[in-house]
């Protein structure tokens, strides 16, 4: 569990309905990471969102930066650019699989929620690794039809990652 | 499949609605475990629970006992009990990712379900690794608002489990 | 993403119900797979239906073949026998993880969608490791009340697969 992330009682309908938009909004996500769609990839937050991805053992400890720490449209786009322009590293498949969707609260019509995500990694010519286990930790805002990040905390388990943590997660 | 857990008719509108129940039920069972929260562990079960793990193998043979066998609350909490206060084991993080929730049948209000489950486990300055991956047999009872398991039985396919088992799944 | 299956704009309600029956679908076809119910694969077929297992590369590259393709019951049901008839293949448990279930477009009462796939594998006295990952993107028609594939192309990005791939995925 994430500081702030507590779970909160909720009215079992509206959960579940939260539940199910929050499920099509991760699909989306990562068909967008896992096609390469790099560019795409701020699209899915709020103008001014927070996106961190840190370990466990920092998010137990409440410490606040990690790995990656973005805030705002201007660092997203920046870290997207870096990496579509970059490709120092080399070429990989990817893979997100997010399970265990689990509604936390909803206050001011933002809706906080967790969710496991495991992404595979495969390198030319190598077997399918585990690059990343772990736990969105979610605030979504409603924003015309959908929902956007207006936080996204990517708390992983896998402390050794093999190689340099270029995408997002 | 698991003897006594074959699939029967069932009304496809009931049975998504039991499958949707059926799915918040392992999230918040599976937050329980991922967060380390083994007290709160038995409070999934009903006061006669039956709780096993078991491998596929014997499972399979028609065998009734395991690797784990609980009978009732007192078990429940004894495991717990004995699992909280004795960390002799190396520290280590734990996610669980259900997917595949296949309702079986529902008699009597019992429901019967399996879900196929992963475990991954990071121990300290090492790799992510599958700790444990099988199926869970399930029947759920309505006891107040929720759910409750009157039966989980673990049938893991992992024949070699990394270290002695010492966490439920 | 697989050339003739980009995403359309789709009703959201439509959208979310086609996934419902999808994940349901999905979970009995893993299920006769799991439990080695190999006579029943072709039953989730239509009775021309193409079943496709290819890599990326190939199906970045447009290349329509793959390492196993399959038009029609005939051959799909001759496969399933030579499966069910050979076994000279090492006994293994294999174990289906599907996620993230997308609907890409619905025309003419035929379904388009993805999903990935994880397939989990043990053989005797070894580890559980990773057979194969991939997208499975589908089409399905509606038939009675349930669906059946029409085609499915199993892109995995898993390219070195650990032995002769045997089973269907």
């Amino acid at each position: 569990m994430l500081e702030g992330f507590g779970k909160t009682v909720l009215d079992p309908a509206e959960a579940r309905a939260q539940r199910f938009a929050i499920e099509e909004f991760h699909v989306e996500y990562c068909a967008a990471l896992d096609e390469g769609r790099i560019a795409d990839w701020p699209l899915f937050f709020t103008e001014d969102a927070i996106y961190r991805i840190t370990g466990r053992e920092n998010a137990d400890a409440g410490l606040p930066v990690g790995l990656v720490y973005c805030e705002g449209q201007g660092m997203l786009r920046d870290r997207a650019l870096a990496i579509a322009k970059t490709e120092m590293f080399a070429p990989r498949y990817l893979l997100h699989y997010v399970t265990n969707v689990r509604v936390l609260g909803i206050a001011d019509g933002i809706v906080s929620a967790q969710a496991n995500y495991l992404v595979l990694q495969t390198l030319v010519d190598e077997k399918t690794t585990i690059h990343q286990a772990g736990c969105y930790f979610d605030r979504f805002a409603r924003v015309g039809g959908g929902l956007l990040l207006c936080e996204r905390h990517c708390v992983y388990d896998t402390l050794l990652i093999d190689n340099s943590l270029v995408m997002p997660v």
